[in-house]
């Protein structure tokens, strides 16, 4: 890929609407706070969000996504399952996808893992310590060995997602739970990023360092893929003469 | 796991009964021929079938179901969505799973793997070679290197699967294409073996070295597993005074 | 492997006797305490020492040995390189091995890894919590979801192993750290499980679930492995004609 | 990494010099074969072989070196250790390392995967298919889902490596044999991939796809990666009070 991926970044949007404490925090939304330092850094931008026509998400927008991140959180239902298996067509064609915190539950990330994607939680504002597990990763490139949150929604193991591919961050909460919080999939020709942190309530897609892991995550999952394969009924490459 | 495993064989049940190439080599049904090498070595095998009552899987079989071995080819739309359902939760809960040839397209298996699970085929009775990859693997015991089936349908890449968790066979066809075709996955607290050969046409299931890989699986699949996890609104495990 | 495996129980056996803590701990050294409860369950348990002729592991030792327990923190560069190369072997060769705290240091562990296998340590008597990440994993058996250690020594990451074959569990520190304690690797024919507690001044291998994990480790790693490979230079099984 | 990577371009430089076919096919030297379309696609690409002074790998070479190619046969031995160990400890530093063909052998290479890499081979002169079997991966971006190599060495299976990280190509053989192929590794920061062709004898460096194999894999090797690991005694993070 020569050029920057065009990103589309699509959020339930609800919780800004009616929670004031969220609002405070995200005035113009959750994804707008994901999508400006993205922009800032020269990537194309777009934004979508549950209650758009068709969720934002139309053929003609996702045709022209290379990566597609995703924040939902109480209105998983809602999403329309033809936009879920539009989704999860075009990861399989090669669209990366990034999906963050309660995002875990989302249809399209239950769909693409085959597993409950359950964990604990609770909500207490308490300090999370995101470590390094896989210093090679190009998705830790830039920040420090530990991502230090002061406060966050704590997500507890056992989380029931297929062991990742790759597994690049590690949480520690004050609570005494761990997270595998950063997990990298390969599916169909797609590369898939789930990234744990960004409560509702707590500002943090502000935090310099989460917005750095982001923006690596779009450059990680929107790389060139390799030839799209073809199936079905095959003729023999060689002679079958026994 | 001190007992033998409580195995299941489920199998869709149509070639037998419509097609006298398939009958002639199963005239039992493609179950009972895989049923019956377990049942010698002790294990306690049950079958259930498509036109069964509930496909065969009803609550109280699958509460009693350590090992689900499945065959299925040209009726998998005709499994309801609630057994397809009742089958993954199991596998989550620690039921194991093996999943043979032309299942890769099962509602069960698609769904576990949350990928397309396409291939290449041809059916051309030509030879395979299935080589072992992963020697350290109690799937791969007892047999040789290699096991050569004369006549198999061919399988072919990209198979359109997530990453086995391990490895433990890939195969050889005479016309040029290579499969990965022994491939174990995690998913929950379940085990999933999916193992490429048998072909309706061809009598592969009375191959003993493919007798002793499924055996090898349903032991691998039917062993003890840990905890239950629990899951939701967890209490701190430590004080979350700062 | 119809019968329990034979295990050999290695321990540098130093600490033991020049300190007084830890002869208070492990009076007859840790090797007794990890060969007590294997015996109990019915394992042939041998011991071997570094100060032992050939550091008690002879060949005809190693022969009969289905699972090598490994011990080591102040001597790694005593033991000889001809029984580095021995043991190796032997894992290669199907033999289990079953690294244990501070032997993330020994020459077996890093010879078999090809990384460095450092980490961050503190000796602060903290409590550690080990979670489990893999709930299906036969080694988690029997154990809850979170294994608690009063008081032990830290190990934090990055812990520089390749990533594991099979992550089975993640430690939580109260000082803040997380750490990969659980790690499956396959080597050859033969099985490594890395397993993180056990310093020498705590109890820790009289804690049921850690002698529990131990066990499960024991069975895992004896599981028979398949066919031993040939190399070389190798006939064609098909006619090479074009 | 927003600059190209400095490529250095390591050649054992043996069989040219003493043997005519291969000179024939190659009469610069391996070396000058793989660097060339390197060069042509702007990379600044420096050789070294086994002769000149130091092997050509001081440490000024490699601490100026992004990306490290490895080609040996016949002399593998005469590689010093130093050498050895300078090359592995700037993989763990962050540095990429592709491997070729026979260099599988290599120290380097044996040191970095911690198992024999032992391997079935024939010199027929076959034909051999290399599948994608991870269209996702940027290493196999820009070649069909097949390359397709008229007259190679043979390597089979059972190929004794780790399993990979990412098992990106496999390769099918007219005379029977399967190889895993293409094989990713992190190590420590580095990153190093094992790419299978490359027979002295056959033209195999000047085939386009194979040549844009090792350019992909010279951009995913050379990949920013993450901070700088520290390691040793810790001072904790948080409050030890219990």
């Amino acid at each position: 890929m020569n050029q920057a991926p065009r990103v589309t970044v699509w959020n339930e949007f609800r919780h800004e609407k009616t929670d004031d404490s969220v609002r405070e925090v995200y005035p113009d939304g959750i994804h707008e706070a994901i999508a400006a330092p993205l922009r800032e850094r020269g990537f194309q931008v777009r934004t979508a969000t549950l209650d758009d026509p068709a969720h934002g998400l139309s053929s003609d927008v996702l045709d022209n996504t290379d990566v597609l991140i995703w924040w939902g959180h109480v209105a998983h239902d809602e999403v329309t399952d033809d936009t879920v298996r539009a989704v999860v067509n075009r990861v399989w064609s090669g669209m990366g996808l990034i999906v963050l915190h309660s995002a875990h539950f989302s249809k399209v990330f239950k769909s693409l893992m085959g597993t409950s994607c359950d964990l604990k939680w609770r909500e207490a504002g308490e300090r999370e310590r995101i470590w390094t597990v896989d210093p090679g990763h190009p998705i830790a490139a830039g920040v420090g060995e530990c991502i230090v949150l002061d406060h966050e929604e704590m997500y507890g193991e056992h989380f029931d997602i297929p062991a990742p591919d790759e597994l690049v961050f590690v949480s520690w909460f004050q609570g005494g739970e761990v997270f595998r919080s950063g997990c990298a999939y390969h599916r169909g020709r797609g590369k898939v990023f789930y990234f744990r942190p960004g409560h509702e309530t707590h500002p943090t897609y502000r935090h310099k360092d989460v917005q750095r892991v982001i923006e690596n995550a779009v450059l990680w999952a929107g790389q060139a893929a390799g030839a799209v394969p073809t199936y079905g009924n095959h003729q023999p490459e060689e002679p079958l003469t026994r």
